[in-house]
């Protein structure tokens, strides 16, 4: 260590040769606030020099950037690694070619599966990468205990993943049940107590008043989930890092740049949060953030330092997130900074390697915990209620991710309550992939757009239960049944054939596949829900179905349990009572 | 702690009386870069509620803010508290009511005198105060091998006070020696090593280039020597927090001030560094920085910003340094950005008191390791060179800390060189004050202005050892006398009579008078001075002393081992020697 920097001093003062040296071109100086011309000099790794007098110094690799632009390592403040469906060291890869050097993840989505056995996997795939991936303790694992999920953890194993990993787990991931932490419940107070003097991150909706103060009192620091001006400028003075969010779903950024100006933009970040595999692969990652940025007229210098040097500090990561010397050699070089078109990409001072980008880990166990045996064409029997009854459905609203709680007359066959594809009425079906229970949740969503067939998937928030939906109780027997055997992932079954498949066998989320294996998956998809589906229908069906299980979000979810009432936050049965006294 | 939490967030959500409530102000909100209106709601010292809306809420006390601003409280960034000859409880008081509420220290005078007993003095002595002062581990003491200081601080007493005091010790002190890191030498390595992974304060007057590059590289993140533009700029884009200085001495913040910008600003703070009694008492401490700054045509906002919020970031000081939900409630009331004329300040929720302000620690027995007894007319003799010879003197340059190496023709009388008032010749003396062993170093000085009588002083940097100059060798020992029985601090003699004195019991260095106690004996001293001195002396003889000992600030230097050549870093003899082969 000593004797590194030993060497290091002495490739700064010119007295041995260095790494590599970055000649001609002009910095990004995040620090400074400006753009200057600048030669970079790299050795082992961290930038030793930043010569603004261009000195005749000996380097083992000159890079000529002439005319181009050098900024740090972009910075993704907050995602889940899950939502790209790549394997962890996979994201990495296709991250990084965009010029991402750190990502803060928050492995919240496998750790409803495999707990903490997953959060390590997480950890350990990543261990080591050019790109440094840090991971947020999940802080609500189990969502609710109105759905059956694969693992939870509680403050003590929070405090076990800050304690094991005190350079990679740089605090408590975003605390949803922000309910529970503005009323002092005990269990969400004893895992913001376990993370004490580390970093918080909150995640709150729609909250201000009162109940913002209460919660950012309690110890969250940071926010994504503003989608309005007024609601950001709010948790800004309140003392929140404001993250910026561009997601697949979510397209809160350009709403919200006018927010920042050069006296608060040590305040932001910009976060992905949940990023889908056609949309990382067209639009790209935070690079996509910072044209955003751009475009929504947010300076250049300023979009480059909310993209680099200021998450790093809010996330307080040593030296990381600016090109000065003794920093990281995190270098990306632009042609300019309006369209951030990547010319090359040196994270810690080498160029990169796919090769580097190999996996650490092996992925866990199949983790899809019932036997596909078990499951047939009756197991999603609805029979007729006794008498006639309105039957509560999950009503699909176009774009979002909640539903109505719609109340409609059933429709029966042979003393069975029956898809509808007149009325775009499907059978849902939740059931628990994690005990082995043989437990299923039955219901009817509306809106979804299936009229043949049925599509299953294992990606449905937060517990990932197996979810399958379809007007076909063979269909989705046979589309359940081979969600199971390839280890979970999506399906789309019709006609009695599987007609299109993607195994997600890690946890039942993430795929060991590439990114573009994964796009041709998703086009095989895409292709057998147009055969299966109203010309209307949503056109990412899973991604509708992976918010159906969620019963956080009102107002009527299913989960393997039975049907969640959200608004009173409690289950409730399919059959409307009449006549109540 | 939880139960604390509860009860707090029962107050943000209005459940339960506030302790204190400032209605009607506007905030300068340093988070969002802007000033609005905005109620501030305070319980058990912490902030609440940033209530936007003005709820009615139920509070035990009630302060009317109206028309004027609230400001998070001001933090000196770097400062050594033995300048101010104040006991650090004393200097905590001064500072608090002038606004500030956080100063980063580096005890590195008191740690020469006492080494890791005096810096655990300092911090025993402001433990609990409403004034959170830090304390910086000094990393260079002794400063050189060629003076004999009280003590010495290797990287085990660093690492000893990291590990000791986690949550007062932020890191290393000033690191002086930037020879030592740019070369790489063992010693100073070990030190920044010790501080691996906190912050390292830097100290590099007029450093650049490769070698800028290559102390900053080592691990110092910090720069208050700037002193001018080109400079303090080449310092930012490197990666150092710019700290403005604005000591009584060294004036540097009007002149770097145009390099702020807003895009930059969260790279700066203030430090006061040095400030004597009088500057302290008529200009302030870091409300002065904050007019000159405004005056200087930084917008206000920025300039509170680098008063509050960016200096905490530096230092890792959590929830310091905003008006937050959550953040500790350091207020300052003030009327405008302009004058920052104060008119209230609470620390932790609480109004100023000065009996919370009252020590907390016994300060340490009398560090004057050295008989007065010993001390006689006889022991500043300097019998005359066996042949003619030129003699070196230090030649004082007025307003500056460097001296000239004159070479001068002695006055010799009966045998002796002696004094020569004509000439403004005086005879100067270092008394080794910390081992006993008697020794004492003499030589010559030009430029005090002392004509008649001596003077005699314990604070000599950066051994602090004692030092007496004067005119007659009866007058120097007396005023030396009078000095090591007072237990340090500042003497003047004449015609056998002290004419005025000053004692700094704590270590030679700090009174326990306080501040107005100072100014008295200041202008006590200032009379007697005048009565000694020639109508066009220094103003302050004390302070131009208090360089004349530290052996690495050119040209020539006494300690008490003698004469130094700083420019050849090593010792040299009194007279000059002639014809050298």
């Amino acid at each position: 260590m000593m004797h590194d920097l030993k060497h290091l001093l002495a490739v700064a003062r010119g007295d041995e040769p260095a790494d590599l040296l970055f000649r001609g071109g002009r910095v990004v100086n995040v620090l400074a606030g400006e753009i200057h011309e600048a030669d970079l000099v790299v050795s082992g790794g961290t930038i030793v020099a930043l010569d603004l007098e261009h000195r005749q110094r000996a380097a083992r690799a000159v890079v000529d950037v002439s005319g181009r632009l050098l900024c740090p390592g972009f910075v993704d403040a907050h995602m889940h690694i899950e939502s790209t469906l790549l394997a962890p060291e996979r994201f990495a890869w296709e991250a990084a070619r965009r010029g991402t050097a750190i990502v803060i993840a928050d492995p919240h989505e496998i750790a409803n599966v495999l707990g903490l056995e997953g959060v390590r996997y997480m950890l350990a795939a990543t261990e080591g990468l050019p790109l440094s991936i840090y991971m947020m303790a999940p802080s609500c694992v189990p969502a609710t205990h109105m759905e059956t999920a694969g693992a939870s953890l509680d403050a003590s194993d929070i405090a076990a993943l800050l304690a094991d990993y005190p350079e990679r787990v740089p605090g408590l991931g975003e605390v949803m049940n922000f309910p529970g932490v503005i009323h002092g419940d005990d269990e969400i107070l004893d895992k913001l107590s376990a993370a004490a003097g580390r970093v918080i991150d909150g995640h709150a909706p729609f909250l201000s008043g009162s109940g913002l103060d209460a919660y950012i009192l309690a110890g969250p620091s940071s926010d994504h989930e503003s989608t309005t001006l007024t609601e950001a400028r709010e948790k800004l003075r309140k003392g929140m890092q404001v993250l910026l969010r561009q997601g697949t779903a979510e397209h809160n950024l350009q709403e919200l740049a006018p927010l920042v100006t050069p006296q608060n933009a040590h305040r932001f970040a910009f976060a992905s949060d949940d990023r889908h595999p056609p949309d990382l692969a067209a639009n790209g990652h935070v690079d996509h953030c910072l044209r955003l940025a751009v475009a929504s007229g947010i300076d250049p210098v300023l979009a480059v330092q909310m993209a680099t040097l200021h998450p790093c500090r809010h996330y307080g990561l040593h030296r990381r997130g600016a090109l000065a010397p003794g920093w990281r050699a995190d270098v990306v070089i632009v042609d300019d900074l309006e369209s951030f078109v990547i010319s090359g990409v040196y994270l810690e001072g080498t160029a990169l390697d796919e090769a580097d980008f190999a996996s650490r880990a092996t992925p866990p166990a199949s983790t899809m915990h019932l036997d596909p045996d078990e499951v047939s064409p009756d197991s999603f029997r609805v029979p007729a209620p006794a008498e006639s009854s309105a039957m509560r459905v999950l009503g699909v609203v176009p774009g979002q991710i909640v539903t109505e709680a719609r109340q409609l007359p059933p429709t029966i066959e042979a003393g069975l309550v029956v898809a509808d594809p007149g009325r775009d009425l499907a059978k849902l079906a939740v059931l628990d992939r994690h005990t082995g229970s043989g437990r299923i949740g039955l219901g009817f969503i509306q809106g979804l757009g299936v009229v043949a067939g049925a599509l299953a998937s294992t990606v449905a928030h937060d517990s990932h239960n197996l979810i399958v939906a379809g007007v076909d109780d063979e269909d989705m027997a046979l589309a359940a049944r081979q969600a199971v055997r390839q280890g979970g992932g999506f399906v789309i079954a019709g006609r009695g054939e599987v007609l299109a498949k993607l195994s997600l066998s890690i946890a039942g989320l993430m795929s060991d596949a590439s990114l573009a294996e994964l796009l041709r998956a998703n086009e095989d998809l895409a292709t057998a829900w147009r055969a299966i589906a109203r010309a209307d229908a949503p056109p990412d069906p899973f991604m509708t179905l992976s918010f159906m299980a969620l019963p956080v979000i009102p107002e009527l979810k299913l989960t393997d349990q039975g049907l969640v009432d959200v608004t009173a936050f409690r289950h409730t049965g399919m059959w409307v009572e009449r006549n109540l006294k």
